[in-house]
């Protein structure tokens, strides 16, 4: 350090001397705490820190892997949020704690999570565990790094364009361009943005002062993140439209006709549809042929919700489902659910091949996208996005398809399909969610009293409390368009056995029958 | 199965059997892929996925965590974009692989990215590893759950609570509300949402059309998610007033009251001010005392974005340079910088007590935030979100903060400080941020030339691009308000040692000598 001359320039200041030989800070300038010893001694104990890390691994895969896949082990280990507070010792103090009680902590977060690998778990959409997708998560967190540049995620930026190329394909696009986002929700939201700054590139300068009321089409069954996009960016969530389903929940083509009539004859200037793939609730799928014939002949932004659907691309028996969705402007594919990445998977993948992406989101930060740099450019893909640091969401489905194939995904979709088909409820549900009330003994054969369906809506959560307390299987409920509480059984998991379908229903039973 | 009943009723249809003794489907409705048989075999072998885990740990402790931690080892290995694309074989094929090639394809991805943990990666704000942190992204991971319901995350609901707590009260807030976001930009884009429905709260049914042309100010050395989120929220670009900034980059406050004044005379309603604790080029930390006043005088939402300079309120040295921040509305702060939780974790805090988070993001789903759940509905807290499916983000670091305690943590605080002003460059950096240009000998003494800036700027990427290619290290350069190119030192992690510092300037020089 001696030797250093004096040609460092510090950017707002003069020539000066840094870690010169001597030291030019007073001891009140520089910090009391350190010396230069204490600077040179290892802050961190890589070996200690490597040893916990191991016997961490070795509970996360007996607590979560083995026993939470185990149908002999409960789904959950239901406590009251006050009793699990205390058991937990939530407060953070001021001195660390031994690794002994810092593994005894991680033993207790597994023990009272929910498994939602256990092939019990039919309450959400993500349901089960895939090892290599798993592992891949695992080394994207050892790595951590940002998939903003080339310079630093070299391997994910070609990785993911790589990716969301194979998931275009399946759509049905040879060119086209995407990014993987932080959810299904936020995916939906770039669609929109998109859809706006194409109708309207003044959007982004000078905001949506400069625009007419704009209109939002999507249907009755439509995922609520439709509303959290209007809200969120200034649209407004009175200017989406809500067009009428069918029985089974698809939108109708002739009322989103309407619909538009409707908006325009309000002043309101139609700029985007947001047909669903695959509803929430009913899993339902909208005749995506008939929508894009709307939106071609209108010049509407036709984007398609396929956050839950989209996994039936990868089936050449149930594709069909998603007739016509390359005519889509965008659709928002969520690998975290059907596809069993692990949350979080979503991407959004558009036919655009313009650079919309960029043009809409850039922002030309100096410090991260220099214009200097030795490489191509064009591979610094984080200005598509609205984050700054984002994270790495490629590696676990690549993985993942590199080990099991796309054959392999198509048997898991098909699977699901036939656990639900095999001796289906009718009408046979469309796609993997099964939805239906279960009337207990007192209340068959009254379906004509008065009190019948308020006593048929108290049913469901009264058999959710047990079940969740008992801690045998997990299933959701909800109220939904009239219909009062049923649930919503949701088949996903490829180790879900034709077992754990009859025991299901055996259990529901069992957890009900004396109401 | 064959003694159910005919007690389950689908919601959309009569009454049915489900899974009644004969088989109701054709062969061709139900799946011909699958018999009972299929369906009752185990299509995932927990065994062997168990096992491929175990050697994938295996690999990322020695490849990741030793190799990428070891001073000896290179921080990069790096290759042209063609070439890495065919060493990685990125293609996905219709077949999986074996155990084996995956297992290559691990260490692949291992070798050829970049080592952020690297005590010589000082490019960007999330340099270094923390393992218990590690462990508790593992476990998350393992978990795969959704942050929204006590019903699937209870153990996180409440911790995420506490630990959004414990940062509230390092704040100065001993109430208030608060959640983790995908990044700090989303983080920002929250403030400006919660302070654009605090003023019109209309504009979430309404939208922007309903209010008039809205200001926003920040500073010149604001982060770019400023303008951003300005466009994504359909503010414009345009209505963000730059404030100007001082020789240290800290906002002007005299100069944000003139802002203001110009804002108004334009027609537009000034209503959010974001400022900064920490810039990303400088870190230059925002006088938020005189920006308080000026917010409460003129009843201006006030946002910080300590999202990297937020670290500085857990120790009691260097906390003065976020005085005033409790009287803010609300704050960035991303542990995942300074604090080394590993991307993402990011907090948006707020000082509000009328659950304007929620009034401002809720959506209402029913299937999802049930109002007759056994269980004090309160405890759903994901209607806060903007998100739908949210990662959990708050395990790893409550896990890390009760191994190191505050203490610790505060610790690291002072020890990043404490390199940078052991004997520091002068004028002394406010922060850890250390900007510098190299002059290299060809340029020396040569200032007054009038090439000598045009040749000056491109010393930095030549620097940059041997650097990279060796893999020595890496630091970050960017030209910045009229300067050329020159190089941002970050200092953060605790496994930085003198003579990392020490070899930091050598190397500079050794790379640059010949320029």
């Amino acid at each position: 350090m001696s030797q250093l001359p004096r040609f460092w320039n510090l950017g707002w200041s003069s020539f000066l001397d840094w870690w010169s030989n001597s030291p030019v800070v007073s001891e009140q300038e520089s910090s009391p705490l350190y010396g230069q010893q204490q600077l040179n001694e290892t802050f961190l104990d890589h070996g200690e820190g490597q040893q916990f890390l191991t016997k961490a691994f070795q509970v996360i895969l007996e607590e979560v892997l083995c026993k939470g896949t185990d149908v002999k082990e409960k789904v959950c280990d239901w406590r009251e949020p006050e009793d699990l507070a205390a058991l937990l010792d939530l407060e953070l103090r001021e001195n660390g704690e031994s690794q002994h009680q810092l593994l005894k902590r991680v033993q207790d977060v597994a023990k009272y999570s929910v498994k939602t690998n256990h092939p019990r778990f039919f309450n959400q959409l993500f349901a089960g565990v895939d090892y290599h997708a798993l592992a891949g998560r695992f080394l994207t967190e050892a790595l951590n790094t940002s998939q903003y540049t080339y310079e630093v995620a070299p391997v994910f930026v070609l990785m993911e364009e790589e990716v969301l190329s194979k998931l275009r394909s399946l759509v049905g696009w040879t060119h086209g361009d995407g990014i993987f986002c932080p959810g299904g929700t936020v995916s939906n939201m770039y669609a929109m943005n998109l859809a706006r700054f194409r109708a309207f590139p003044e959007v982004k300068v000078k905001g949506q002062w400069a625009l007419p009321r704009l209109a939002v089409f999507a249907s009755q069954e439509s995922h609520y993140s439709v509303m959290k996009a209007a809200a969120f960016q200034g649209i407004g969530t009175e200017n989406v439209f809500k067009v009428n389903v069918d029985d089974r929940g698809c939108m109708n083509p002739e009322d989103l006709c309407e619909k538009i009539e409707l908006a325009k004859s309000q002043g309101a200037v139609p700029f985007f549809v947001h047909a669903t793939s695959g509803t929430t609730v009913k899993g339902a799928f909208d005749p995506l042929e008939s929508i894009a014939d709307i939106c071609e002949r209108l010049g509407l932004w036709m984007h398609v919700d396929a956050a839950w659907g989209g996994s039936v691309l990868l089936s050449n028996e149930h594709r069909h489902l998603m007739k016509g969705v390359e005519r889509a402007d965008s659709v928002t594919w969520n690998p975290h659910k059907m596809m069993l990445t692990g949350l979080q998977c979503s991407a959004i993948l558009l036919k655009d091949t313009t650079d919309l992406l960029k043009h809409c989101h850039c922002a030309d930060a100096t410090y991260l996208f220099q214009q200097d740099k030795f490489y191509d450019k064009s591979l610094d893909t984080g200005d598509k996005s609205i984050q700054c640091g984002r994270k790495v969401d490629c590696l676990k489905l690549w993985l993942m398809w590199k080990a099991v194939g796309s054959k392999g995904l198509e048997g898991r979709v098909d699977r699901a399909f036939a656990h639900v088909r095999y001796k289906p409820p009718r009408p046979i549900p469309e796609f993997v969610n099964v939805c239906f009330w279960f009337i207990p003994p007192s209340l068959r054969g009254d379906e004509n009293s008065p009190d019948y369906q308020d006593r048929l809506s108290k049913v469901a959560p009264t058999i959710k409390e047990r079940m969740m307390k008992q801690g045998t299987m997990m299933v959701g409920y909800q109220p939904h368009g009239g219909r009062v509480n049923f649930f919503r059984m949701i088949v996903i998991s490829p180790q879900v056995s034709h077992e754990d379908m009859t025991f299901f229903l055996d259990e529901i039973e069992r957890l009900g029958k004396d109401l």
